[in-house]
Order: C-alpha cells, then structure tokens, then sequence
C-alpha cells in the first residue's frame, strides 16, 4: 500500500451557461479543495459526469487538472469510454497532458466476457503507461469486479496500481488490499469502515464541496482519536445521503456554488437539474449538516 | 395492434478489412432478407454493435437502409446513445435519411430517475416526429421498463408506437400490447411464445442469415399449422442457442458470412473476434442445425 | 412428453373457523374441479400453504386427495421441507396415501451446494418411488434449477418426471423439455406461452376456482382455434393479475367461496387474510372479469 | 448504544453420533468461550442450524444457555420459523428458559409483504416480553429489512433492542445505529469496520472456535490501538473466508474439535458434512492461520 491515498474527491465538471467546461471555474474548485488539505483528485469521473463528455472536454480537463496541480497533487484521471478505440485515445492523451494516473470502468452496455475485460483494460493500460486503476462501479457497468477477475486483471494489464471499489461486497476491499494494489472505497460515508479494512484512502462526490470534513476525519482516525473521527465522518455521511436523494451531480453542483462560491451550471442531459423548490430543500437539509469551519474560496 | 409486425431481423452492422462500414455488404444482406420473407429491419441496434458506432456511421446506415428498402418494407432504427444531445442529432438525422420508425434505449451508465428517462425520451421522440419504440432491454442498460413506466412514457411521449421487449418478465409482452402498442419479442427463440401472448412480431440478431426459419414458422402459426411452426421455432432456438454460447455479434457476423455469402469482418473493441477454433466449432455446431432450404444470395 | 399434461389447479387449502383442515371443503373443491375437465391437481404446493402445513395434515391431504379422485385424475402432492428428514417421511407417506406423484422444492433457508440440492431429491425420491416433479420456484427458494443443474438432477436422481418451472427464463421451459421430462409452466397467465414453448401444461391457484377458462382455452389452443384460445386466456391471465395485486393465497380463498360455493377460511399466519375493504375490491374486480360460464358447484 | 455489544459467538448446535443434541458439548463450548472473554452469545441462529432444529431441541438450548451462563454473559435466542404459531412457541418457551434476548428472521419461503413481516415481529417480540432483535439476512430471507422497513418495525413491534445485519449495504449499519438500536454486523470479517461505522459489536460462526481473535482485536480497537487491532481482525479474517469456501456449520464444526476439543458432530441434511479429503484441507488450511495463544478447553 502506498503511492495513493487519503482523501480524493471526486470532481464534479464544471459548465458555464452554455453547458461548456468552464476552466476558471475547474481551477478555483481544485485551489480549494488544495488548500484545505486533500491528497489528490479524481478528475473526470461519475461525479464529473464522465461518460456524458466528449474526448475533447476529457482531454481538456487533464491539461488543467495538471497545469492547476503543478506537481502538487496527484490526479487520477477517469478515461472510460464505450469503444476501445474511444479509451485509448484520451489514455494517450492524458498521459500526453501531464496526469499522474488513469482509471478505467470495464467496457459496459454490452455484456463484456472476462476476456473482453482484459484486453480492453490491457489496450488502455499500455496506452498510457500511467499507474491503471480499476474502477468497480458495478451499479453503472453491470460488471463486478470480483477478488478472481482482479487477480486475472492484475496479472495481465500492465502498471496496475488500484482499484475505486463502488461495489456492494465491503469484504472485498480486504481482498483486493492484500493482492498489493491501493483500495479507494468509493462511498464518502464509509471511509473509516474502509481504512479499518485495508483501504488506503476515500473516492468521492461530495468531498469536492467539504473536504476538510473528510481530511480531519482521515487524520485524527490514524492518530488514533477514533472518536473525533467517527464524528467528522458522520457529518459527512450525512452529505453523502443528501446526494443519493437529490441525485450526486446535481447536489455537487449546488453545494459547491452555495459553500465554495464556484459555480458550476447544472449537469448535462439526460441527466436533469433540480428544480427551484429541489434546489432550496436541499440547500435547506445540507445547512442544518454544514460544518461551522467551511469558509468558501 | 398495427403497423409493425411479423419478422424483423435485427441486422449485424457489417464492416471492411479496415473495419469500417460496408455499405456493399450492407445492402446485399438487406436484399437477401427482403427475397426471404422478412416484414422488416432493425437497424444498428444491439446486434448492429449500436453504441460502438459513430454518430456519422449511424446516419449513413439510416441512409442506405431507407434507399435499399425504397418502401419495400420498414426500417427501425436505433439511435440509443449516452447523451440526450447525441441521440436527438441522430433521431433528426434518421428522419432526414427517411426511415419508418425510429428506436432507443433509456439513459444507461447513470442509472436514470424515471422523470430522466421520459424527458430523454420526450426530446429523441420529438426531434425524429416518427413511430418511435421503446428499447426494454435491462441486461444491457440497468433499467427496466415496467408496465407503470410505460403507461408514463405512452401519456408523455410522443410518436409511441411499440416495444422491442428483451426483458425478463415475460408477462408484460400481454401488459403492454394491451396498452395499444406493437410488442416484439426481443428473444428469437420465444417468437411463438410471444405471439401466443399478444405480441405482432420478432426482432432478433440471427434472424438476419436465417430468415426463413422465422418467416415460415410465422406464417404456419398463424394459419394454425402449431406443430409445422414449432418444428421451424425449434430450429431457429438452436441457433439463438449458438449466439448465446459465442456471442451475439460474433456468431451472426461468422453465420451471414457462411450462409449468406455475405463477408461482415468482425465485431469492433471491446467486442471480441471469435478465435479460429471458436469459429470452426461454431460452423459446425451451426451446420447441424442449418435448415435444407437456406440457400444463400 | 407424456403422462402429465393439462389444466392441473394448485389448489388451496380449505380451513375451517378454527383454522384446521377442512376436509370437507377439500373434496368439495376437488369434486368441482374434476367436473369442470381439469387434467390434475397440484397439492400441498405453494398455493396450498405449503410449508405452513404440519406433516400431519400434509399427510391428510395426500389421503384426502387419492381417495377423492379414486384414480380419476392425477394428483402430485409437494413434499417440500426444512429438513431432509421431514421431506422424506412425507414422501413415504404420500405414496402410502395413494397419490400419483411428489413434487419437492430445493432446499431452502441455508443456500445450498448443488450437492446438497442432489442429495436431498435423492432420499426424497427414493423414500416415495413415485413420479417426482422439481419445484424450480427461485423467488421462494432462492435457488434457480438451471439446465445444467437439471441434467444433473435428471442423471443423479431417479424417477425424475417432471418440473414446474417458475423462473423467469422462459426458454428454459423448452431447454427441460428437451431433456425428456414434463414441464408445467407454473404461471397461468403464460399457459399459451408455455404449449408454445414445448410446455406439457399448467399449474397454478386461480385456475382452482375458474378452472374452465384455462381448460377450454386448452382445448382450443391444440385444435388450432388460436385466437378462440386466447381471449379465454386473457381472461384468466387478468385474474392471474388479482390474485398478483391481493395475494395468491388469499385470492384464491376469497374467490373459491364467492364463485365455486366452498368456503375455505383465510391463509395461516404469517400470511394474512384480506381486509374487508381489500375483499370488497378483489370481489368487485373479479366480478368484472368472471366468465359467463362459471356456475358453482 | 447500550446493552448489547461486544465479541458475540454464533454457537454451533453440537450433535451426538446419533445426531441428537448433545447438551454435554453445548456447556463445554460455552465455558471455553466465557473463559476466553467473549460477551454473550447467539444461540440456535444460522450458524447453530437453527431452522433445521425442532422446537423441542431450540427450548431444551434456551434452558442449557441460561443455565450454563447463569447470569455471567447475555444469550440471545434465535426463534424464527414458517410459521406464526411456531416462532411464537418458541418465543415463550425462550422466556421461559430465561434467556436474556431474542432474535427472528422475518417471515420466509413466501415473500412477506411489510404488514406481514410487522405482524409477524409484533407476535413474537409480545410473546417473549424479551429485547428483540431483528435479523437481517437477506440471503436466507428474499427479504431484506431496509432503514424505512426498520423504521416501522420499531414503531409498530414493541421491546426492538438491536439487529444483526448481514445484508449487503454496509452504510446501513449507522441508519440503524442512528436509530437507537444496537447493531451486530453479522460479518466477523468486518468487526472493526462495523465499529467505525456504529456498530456496537460483531456475531458470527467462526468466533466460537477462536474467540480471543475477536475479543483482543475489539479491545485494541477500542483502545486506540488500530494497528494491533487490524493485525487480529486480518487472521480472523482468514478464518472466516475458509468458512465461506468450506460451509459455515461443517467449518465451524470441524474446527470447534481440533481446536476446543469440543465433538460436535455433523450438520444435519440437507446440510452435508464435508468430506475426508475436505476435512484434510479445511485442517491444514486453518492451521497455517490458527493464532499461537488459542489453547483450546
């Protein structure tokens, strides 16, 4: 366990008023989150509304992400794709751009053998010749990442360095941590059930608008204050639930306009904005939750 | 009941030794299944490795599809994509291309908000003004269109027209077509099975190099001949067996070479080419089932 | 395909005001049923209230059933426990009693090895030495039978005859049919479906109190009157649906004594009987469905 | 957070050569593990095949468990069953016998609506005037008992103290906690996760064969120790994944005699006990794991 850790948000993708990437925007929200103290960035990803932007906007996103990172932080970059050929592309590209890493879902829609798996994530990999890690969001894909497939995948793909575990099985964190790979736990809420079984660090939406919730949470836990921590990380959780019931996107958009002061537009269809009395209710739960030292850019 | 019925194959989407678009292939194998029987095409779906193709790829499919048939008989086309933007540009295009009636998956990757689905719906519907049919196919997006949603969707889109029902419960193939809608089964081996149950016809990959099967058995079942059209029903379930064992894509890509006479290269990445031995044990296995009248172009 | 075939009811269990077994009641409806030309009786199954039942009065019923149909038509009794011991003394008792054939599901509660299902069908079968019927009912037991799992069966297990397939893989049902053994669709709203399929016949509850529609649907269906078949089985797949929306057990009993005349009390705790306003609706739903033809005992 | 927490063993029911309880081996396994630290115990639960007992066999435990502990560790008595009258049986039984809580899956076989399931939870939880725990196991069940499920279970069922959760959604330990009850994580792989998160202690099989694992990691966890803890929690770990490959009752048997000197027989069918060659592997396995300070009765 080693080169990643801590705490990574997962960055949403900023627009401006026409649904473009807004760059200022995406450089004022990395600035943020640097100062208050995380560990990398998980750029391009579900939150960051990932396979609904184009391998310009990707490629686009790389070049800030690191130009803004400066050698500062580490990004892990999402390059997922439905064609192979889509993938490769922007895995080059990223690398040309100055990432420390890539992740990659399996190939989705199509019900992909293991085999299929493995070469697209071999073709991807050697692409880049970044750090690779798996992302096992199986709710997305409708592929699960088991401990055998990893193994399989870790054996034949090149530079594999971790895994994003999205998926139901908590054990499997463990079983992927002892095969020699970093272990995000992609669930804000159970960070500290994640570093208790082998994770090495936390993937996800809403840390990108209260992240020193999760940073404080993540230190006083390895100095041994485990209830300090538990009480950080249940502040945090409850802005994970907020998310699940006004959608991650949409909520991320939100929080990080009212509490960050970046704004951020509104997600790109077929996902929807929240309407206006959405938009108040959840602005309205998430104030009762806020955290007294978020003090915006 | 109406409009679209009886024996739709689901056409392969064949490709050049650069992999891209044969549109040679494309029209022999349309006019090979128009001298067999079919009543019509569905185009660059599943089977037709939809997702995989460019935007500019689909809309030249539209385009040979509408020429070729010339009003012999109906084209469907599928225009399914990630975004809400793509999808509405292809559904616009296809009209222009001049095919009968257009098809598309819900949102998939993001597991859409029912709200989600009928706007992406209302939007692609509204863009092609054609019949518009539902694509229920869950294995492959995450969601199932259940009888409620349907209800929704026939009172908040237009252009309703049917459904290509490739889902696992098979009581709503009666659910829906008593909602006024054409229902196909999207399961070339429950063509009997759907029909007995209230739907207007098949829509599968193999039916695409082995026409006749289906058409006859349709025809014996509805003239009342049960067993005659079992007979065919069990044949053609074999081969739907077979692209189950080697892949949907693959096997109908080897088989229309084969049978058809019409050479369709191989599945585009991350979909896989059968290996030489898996391509030898599928003509043969094929070959054992292959029904005496197929005769080829 | 062979001995078992046709319109064979899941019938209730009749309870009396104290809750026990009603014999009476029971013959009664079995009398009713046999006038009305169905083919068999499927007894003690899920409908019947099965695993709620002592062995006791699972015994009785087995009695209850031979002596009452005195070789008129066939009955299989489910056998179906907790524990191997159980089901096989039920099994030597039901062929003491007279039935014609046992039907057992899997083992349930603890998930078992496919060993362990083998091994259980083995002492059951062998303890009754009479026809025996897989109970594949995956929502109840949380077991599938797949078609490999029944070649298993069918080679390790004697006097295998049969399946009620209630999974919802429908090919499967031409998948077993294949393999030499009787399959009954175990929906009642997809008998057409079914004989499509290469089904034998039917079981199900709301054909033990309308069993005329799904016999004479039966009979029409295999003189090829195909659409006369199907408008007898729309009506029944509609209290199908009831019997879905209020709960089978209990539809079933309301309805048995509203339409054929034998009142059977309510369902066995945990299950619960309707409420007054529930039963007035279910009545009031069904009456709208109720076939003309249908006279009572 | 309250009463009930800490190290809690799932016992096996041990059985004599002619599979009858053998209550001898019920007190020496008890004895070893109160020696050992452990802080209660659950007894007649999945692990100690429960739903294969009979009633008989479930009191004759409840009295041997309250005697043997004799006021000196909490016993929590499983009393699920088919049906209504039988768990509520037992219920009363275990009052009686005077164990100190009970537990009950929800109702299974036929999916229970929620009025069931509450009902049936009122009947018990009212019968044994006991600190009820709910058990959630979906895996057994096809029922999964959700945080608004959970909600109305509390509302409506009286004397609801906790709940053993090993269902899937690890994030629902803190709702449940949340709600003022105390939760056992049901996965003795994820102890300490289940502490980071709210839980206020563990249940499951393999603690009984190696309780001080368990005991010493939930000591150093709670004292600041993570890194000790997580050392033990990692070996235990191991064991419980044997148990996952080799069968929870057959594992937990073998290895209560070769490490507690404890005989308790094989599981009772349809459960099967493991082979000698299993048995062999099983051993040699576990012994690579077994921890140097288990010193057995």
């Amino acid at each position: 366990m080693g080169e990643f850790r801590g705490v990574v948000p997962a960055l949403i993708t900023p627009f401006n008023g026409e649904g473009a990437l807004d760059e200022s925007a995406y450089r004022k929200l990395m600035e943020y989150n640097i100062r208050e103290g995380v560990d990398g960035f998980w750029i391009a990803g579900g939150t960051g509304e990932s396979v609904l932007l184009s391998e310009e906007e990707v490629i686009r996103i790389a070049q800030i992400s690191a130009d803004q990172s400066n050698g500062r932080i580490k990004s892990i970059m999402h390059v997922g794709a439905l064609t192979t050929k889509s993938a490769v592309w922007m895995a080059k590209a990223a690398r040309d751009a100055g990432v420390d890493a890539i992740s990659c879902v399996p190939p989705f829609f199509y019900r992909p053998k293991e085999k299929e798996i493995i070469e697209h994530y071999r073709a991807v990999a050697d692409a880049a010749g970044l750090p690779f890690f798996v992302y096992n969001q199986p709710k997305y894909t409708g592929v699960e990442i088991t401990p055998n497939l990893m193994q399989s995948i870790i054996e034949k793909v090149p530079y594999v360095a971790g895994v994003k575990h999205s998926a139901p099985d908590f054990q499997n964190i463990r079983r992927f941590a002892k095969m020699g790979i970093d272990v995000f736990t992609g669930n804000g809420s159970l960070m500290l059930a994640g570093l208790a079984t082998g994770a090495s660090g936390v993937v996800d939406g809403p840390l990108c608008f209260a992240p020193r919730l999760w940073v404080d949470s993540y230190n006083l836990f390895n100095n041994g204050d485990l209830r300090g921590a538990q009480a950080l990380q249940e502040q945090g959780s409850q802005l994970i639930d907020l998310a699940g019931k006004y959608g991650m996107q949409a909520t991320c958009k939100v929080l990080t306009e009212a509490w960050v002061g970046v704004s951020s537009g509104v997600p790109r269809a077929p996902l929807l904005p929240l309407t206006v009395e959405e938009t108040q209710n959840l602005l309205k739960e998430a104030e009762e939750i806020r955290p007294g030292r978020q003090t915006g850019t």
